[in-house]
């Protein structure tokens, strides 16, 4: 496994790997179950797999969690290893932003509403870094979870709108064995948070898809659902329900086959997203 | 010479060309001696040439000259073939930008200023259809005027700060005998005001280039010159004068080796653009 520090050098070591295949895993590093299985299925997709680790400074907001964001290089690169990946880049951020640096890339109507209302800035922040990345790296396949879904639609709609020739890859949340989804920020959560509070986001979920299934097709009503399952738990403050069109990022009236349920709340000072689709792709 | 109209066909012929150089002259068609100057430096620098021809309607704001912009389709592609032009892309807007098109960049700093003053969003529509050329054609070099630097300064950022592996050529305006700069936009002068008047404007800055020579280091006066010069012609009207640096773009009091006057003129309803640059690159 090589580790390049330099955008000279990844730029190069891709150079020379052009008539290979290449799929890329981004990430900000503090790796869990859910990077090393994207890893994992670069492996399988392509000759080679590049993982970044790069905690982006211009996707965070003054007073969000950059300089407390959690980060174990020895852990990351133990587990890049084990699932096979050829290379890490690690890059500078004097490098990446330096001094007059000012272009900046907004995928306008996808980064309004959920996570871009409570983040202002922070999709403009996302869409650069990964243009950026792209652009250093240059693979064939690009693979994100699907836990973040509408970073997943906007690197979708700026690689066809800016025709990248990169093919984008959705891969499904992973989850604990009791259905909280895997996330870097979990490491912030207190053991009952995490074990007692926290899973109780995608069991209500999973709730809602169930009276969907059963006849619920009012997007108001299962909305009402949800608050009222979450009621519960005082340790919860909602930050947003979503149930919208999973493509266009859309609020719905009448749920249908491409609605998303995507939910964001805070549970003491962790905002923790998730959600769950009615088909999955 | 290769008419290419498709996206999918232009990549792939640059795929197919990847052991080629390929250099690249972005325009909006109605071309002039400008232009085939820069095919012929393209052909010269470079195994391959390809010249994109897309009047883009981003980069127009409502009421400016989009619909009246000159075309000359049959005379374009004589004079490419001329230049020895590979190829021609002439793509569709429906393909450029479809329906639920929106992601767009911006050079936020290089932007402000200038032709950015009175033309708001128009280098936001630059940028943005450059680099989507750019992800098209794959060029390794691309060539633009000097007569745009504020466009030139802008493309050289965004290239840098996305990282994208492309070397970004100036290329001296080329000028009528009469120093006029050549420019499509010439056509919509009369006579009168292509031969009488609008050819003051590049001999003002060289009378201004010859008091700096000549120890005027001071920025103001030399603007007060380049009024008091260019108000002997009462059909001018100054949109703006600017001295500044010429890769900052930031105006300057005292003038030394990296500073350009660059200016903006009416001239009925023609709008014009020239620049004198102290040392040339």
């Amino acid at each position: 496994m090589e580790l390049i520090n330099t955008i000279y050098e990844m730029k190069q070591w891709s150079k020379e790997r052009q008539n290979n295949s290449i799929a890329f895993v981004p990430t900000m590093g503090f790796l869990h179950i859910g990077h090393v299985t994207l890893l994992e299925h670069a492996k399988k997709i392509a000759d080679k797999s590049v993982l970044s680790i790069y905690v982006n400074p211009s996707q965070f907001r003054p007073g969000e969690d950059l300089d407390k964001y959690p980060r174990d290089m020895e852990g990351d690169l133990k587990k890049a290893k084990n699932a096979g990946t050829d290379c890490v880049f690690i890059p500078d951020s004097n490098e990446i932003y330096p001094e007059n640096y000012q272009t900046w890339i907004e995928v306008m109507e996808l980064q309004k509403g959920l996570c871009g209302d409570s983040r202002p800035g922070h999709f403009k922040g996302v869409a650069t870094i990964v243009c950026k990345l792209f652009n250093i790296v240059r693979p064939d396949f690009a693979i994100f979870g699907e836990k973040d879904f509408q970073q997943l639609a906007i690197i979708r709609q700026m690689v066809a709108d800016l025709n990248m020739d990169i093919k984008i890859i959705g891969h499904p949340t992973i989850r604990e064995e009791n259905g909280l989804a895997f996330s870097s920020r979990n490491a912030y959560l207190t053991e009952k948070q995490r074990f007692d509070i926290a899973p109780n986001i995608y069991k209500t979920l999973l709730q809602a898809l169930n009276i969907i299934k059963n006849g619920e097709k009012q997007a108001v009503n299962v909305e009402n659902f949800i608050i009222k399952g979450l009621s519960v738990f005082k340790e919860f403050k909602i930050d947003y329900i979503f149930i919208g069109n999973k493509f266009t990022l859309k609020k719905t009236d009448i749920i249908d086959n491409n609605t998303i349920i995507a939910i964001a709340v805070w549970l003491g000072n962790t905002r923790l997203i998730d959600n769950a689709q009615l088909c999955s792709e």
